[in-house]
């Protein structure tokens, strides 16, 4: 028995997400469990860092399992890069220490979140990207971003309204640029809740469009109510960037 | 009646290429103009720079035709942006002089080639980029390239045998260039035969992999024999950047 830990990339555009639903074919896990079953000849589980929702991209999402025929690494890798599908790839494979655990070990993530923020359509990156054409003005939203920074609840920004643990979270950086005709927000933390980024995306792009005063973050947070935050953003421009270990 | 002159990208995966055949959904152009066509009430005919082939992409390909209703530039910009496929975009419109002709007003295009040279799938850009995992050397692919510039009967570079009119072109720029796992290749010149650019590359791939001496170049120019070059690159990899007039 052999423990692994894989960095996986994927186009999330055609799957219900990362986890594992009834129909495997459906989901990345699924996808990948079902490989790694046949190569193992028995029903391998797969254990990652973090869902993804449907249509929600990774570029460095982590999973860990274990395999009883013990191949090398490399052979892993071979093996799932042969049967997996196009928008599936495995980055790295290596073997992890016995205690090792993909979402417990993990101290934190990045997400980005990509904006094309133009009136005329990106052809080739349109799946990456949320199109968006009203003008965002990015000082605004640093503005507001910084004022979002730190150790706070943030029940406000999770949709998930039966959500019984603490919703509190740190958030250690949260970037907002402009590339060219790209905003790209970049978040890091210790922890996200469901549609978190996705809530905060949205709430400052209305601040990038004036439509909310960027020194009104304090009291969204401070309310908890998921009603005073922002719009729920679209998945398509969400991508699952890095998984940090310690 | 005003002539209007338009830049477009498009993800050519779905297309039989740029040229209208009979089944108008099928080709860039088709669908092009039937929006058109949809704008001005009657059937209206596209003049476009280069035809591109089935798979190959364009981020700057210049079409031209005429209106009988004339409404501006931007409400033709508008109409085609609302009613295009999300893979074909009009970067920009504008009126053209009377005697512009995308194609024959022309004086050089420029084409890039990508390549994803690594065993790892690249899940984001797949579509633009042949994946070739053997290594290449990059410097005796641009030794290669350097006897390659200038103005040659590029015969051997051409797929099409039937081919009756003068195969003298003159490449003014021919640059291979590594950008992390990423291989370019970007050709600029006066025109381009059938498949040149794909054949060109294929061969210069050849010379990367110690497949082929780069200096054997002048000898395959010199033979006028499609044989002795190297292989059609996919399409997929291939791209219309730009379209240059005087």
């Amino acid at each position: 028995m052999e423990h692994y830990k894989i960095i996986v990339a994927y186009d999330g555009s055609r799957y219900d997400g990362w986890q594992r639903q009834g129909n495997t074919d459906r989901t990345v896990q699924g996808r990948l469990e079902s490989v790694l079953s046949r190569l193992d000849g028995q029903t391998v589980e797969l254990r990652g860092a973090g869902r993804t929702d449907a249509g929600v991209h990774a570029k460095g999402q982590v999973a860990d399992f274990f395999l009883r025929s013990s191949p090398s690494p490399a052979g892993v890798w071979d093996y799932l890069t042969r049967y997996l599908p196009e928008d599936i790839a495995v980055l790295s494979c290596e073997t992890a220490p016995e205690r090792f655990h993909s979402r417990l070990s993990a101290v934190g993530k990045r997400y980005v979140y990509r904006i094309w923020n133009s009136a005329t359509p990106n052809v080739f990156e349109r799946k990456y990207l949320t199109q968006w054409p009203d003008a965002l003005e990015v000082n605004a939203m640093n503005e507001a971003a910084s004022l979002l920074l730190g150790r706070h609840d943030f029940k406000a920004f999770c949709s998930n309204k039966k959500f019984k643990k603490s919703s509190v979270r740190t958030l250690t950086a949260l970037r907002v640029e402009r590339l060219g005709d790209e905003v790209r927000l970049t978040f890091e933390g210790d922890g996200f809740l469901y549609n978190m980024v996705r809530i905060l995306t949205g709430t400052l792009v209305e601040v990038g469009m004036g439509e909310r005063d960027p020194r009104s973050m304090p009291a969204i947070l401070a309310s908890l109510d998921r009603q005073n935050a922002g719009r729920t953003m679209p998945p398509q421009g969400l991508i699952l960037d890095e998984v940090f270990y310690g």
